[in-house]
């Protein structure tokens, strides 16, 4: 069963109108259609790796049934893969460029949305020529099998962050957000119930965690569980990557304290 | 009746993906939603008499029956109440944080909603968490009395701004948009039939009031009543705010010529 | 028939709520509306040219039937017509200030909207105040005909570029993408089968015409066939206009070897 949404998530940004173009041409080949919600059209041109992210955090608080639609795709116009999948029953399309590696599980079917379907596409737009007519199919009920044949994509499901002998928990940056804070993907299960028994190390300081971002002065550092339910480190009404230095990548170590 | 209809004005922005996964979520949580409307996600970060201002101008426009959503809180994590009020056959959930102060009158019911109907918030995604779930609910019928005690809110009624003994009448400027105009809180019926009867004094400036933009030339300074009903203070093709120096707050006197 | 979708282009950015005060008064008069979909709002302000180019090149991906709003008005408060039009199966509203000129065929009926239909419109919001109201009663089955007495719009079809005695196209830059890609109105079938034949002269550089962008290595200059049909100059992961120094009417000249 579809829901009738589509989720899409593009470096395109809105001020062209190739996400408008996108929409209808899903309005134009599929009846099923509810709605089209964007999830963001600013991911840093071809940053796949921050689209990877929003994408993860996103597809499971819509309906289920529902199409995501990703087209963040350096590849664009080489024989890269479109991989369309099913997981948690919802359904996805995404180039074969490591945007699924950490969804996916190893039982997930994927395909290979099969070219010849439709019309040889423009060398540069295949979110309007490919990825919008194959999710208008899905939505109208189309399984990801009735698209291409069966392919294999690496998968790399992200790593645990278990605990080391001393207690502490290593992780690192894995997200930064437009106010400068900063994502690890240390999950909030590490942190337990009691927050302030942590404290989290980056860029060689120690960070004291706090329930909310009130329970810190203005300008103050803090680490806390964030809505992603990992562990984050912000600066109150300020930009931590800038007042750390740091970006994604960088190591974090959550210490608890006895 | 519900019209189907939520909107959505937060200070979010849509680099990241918080305003999709709250359609997501009114998508999964009603089945009665038929669009949801963005206002603005461009608030500047807290700023609740901005919001407040884009609130009291836009919720008119939508057919009766629309649930109007407003995530701007700086309270977010504090105990401070999410409140859901009926006004004018519209519905609205807002922080009790002054957002709705003009909009609401005093004999309009307002409640506080119930947490306890809903999961643990993250501590810092309450659009997502307690916002969105409630708006779904009030879509699909649901009435503010369901969804938590009476509360009072603190209210403030805009005050009219009625002519002095000499012909004037005193404002302030209420919101500078983009472009900076300044949008002051000097109503248009003070105007009346004539324009070229009157002049804005602001900054130590005498302004002289015109029927619409291309009245005046580029780069004029000029005064006329805008699409709020309000008198509004311009540069043609430029900047007022700029040009003048003053922002939000600043005093404005409206002089009737006789 | 109506598609029941209603497209809206804008100079009026999405910081304000002017946009989705369009959306609620379109959802409060039409009882056919499925979707209203953003082609963008951030046309330079007031740049015809830059629309023209939008719409003519996003609505034919529409499904027939759907209704087009397009708001680039300088001459917002003065007397220009608002022309309401049918095309290709669609139907357009917009300003008689070019917008159409490229679109329209010279047998294609246009209607000057009349305004006495409405209330007295405020002096700057045109947008709220007819361009929605007039796609309302569209969407809903009203035919251009109904909304006011027929016009004639200056139209200007683009010339064709044809190709001169020593083989050569001349064309120029009809548009500047926020990458600096610089699209001209030089037509894929110049092109023909052979990219590699062809080579595009501009700013007084030869370019060389391949099949993708990942054809060319970071920071080449490039010329290709882009998602609109046209030839267009870019440069790998750089910006052509800047590298260049050229804009939006430079010449361009396609030299196809023999």
């Amino acid at each position: 069963m579809r829901s009738g949404i589509v989720t899409l998530l593009t470096d395109f940004g809105v001020q062209e109108a190739y996400v408008g173009v996108m929409k209808g041409v899903l309005h134009a080949r599929s009846s099923a259609l509810r709605a089209v919600v964007d999830l963001t059209h600013e991911v840093a041109p071809q940053d796949v790796e921050q689209a990877r992210f929003h994408l993860e955090n996103a597809w499971h608080w819509f309906p289920e049934g529902s199409v995501h639609v990703v087209v963040v795709d350096p590849g664009v116009g080489t024989d890269r893969a479109i991989a369309v999948a099913e997981h948690g029953g919802h359904v996805f399309v995404a180039p074969d460029n490591g945007l699924m590696r950490t969804l996916l599980d190893p039982t997930d079917e994927v395909h290979r949305l099969d070219l010849s379907r439709y019309p040889v596409p423009s060398a540069t737009f295949h979110g309007r020529d490919l990825f919008a007519p194959a999710a208008a199919e899905l939505v109208d009920g189309a399984r990801p099998r009735d698209l291409g044949p069966r392919i294999e994509l690496e998968l790399a499901p992200e790593r645990r962050n278990e605990a080391a002998a001393d207690g502490s928990v290593a992780g690192r940056v894995v997200h930064v957000d437009r106010f400068g804070n900063l994502i690890t993907d240390i999950a909030a299960s590490v942190v337990g119930a009691d927050p302030a028994r942590c404290i989290a190390e980056i860029a060689g300081l120690r960070v004291r965690m706090v329930a909310a971002y009130g329970a810190a002065e203005p300008g103050d550092l803090l680490a806390l569980v964030d809505s992603y339910g990992a562990v984050e480190i912000a600066v109150r009404d300020g930009d931590a990557a800038r007042r750390l230095g740091v970006g994604r990548g960088a190591p974090v170590k959550l210490v608890l304290e006895p």
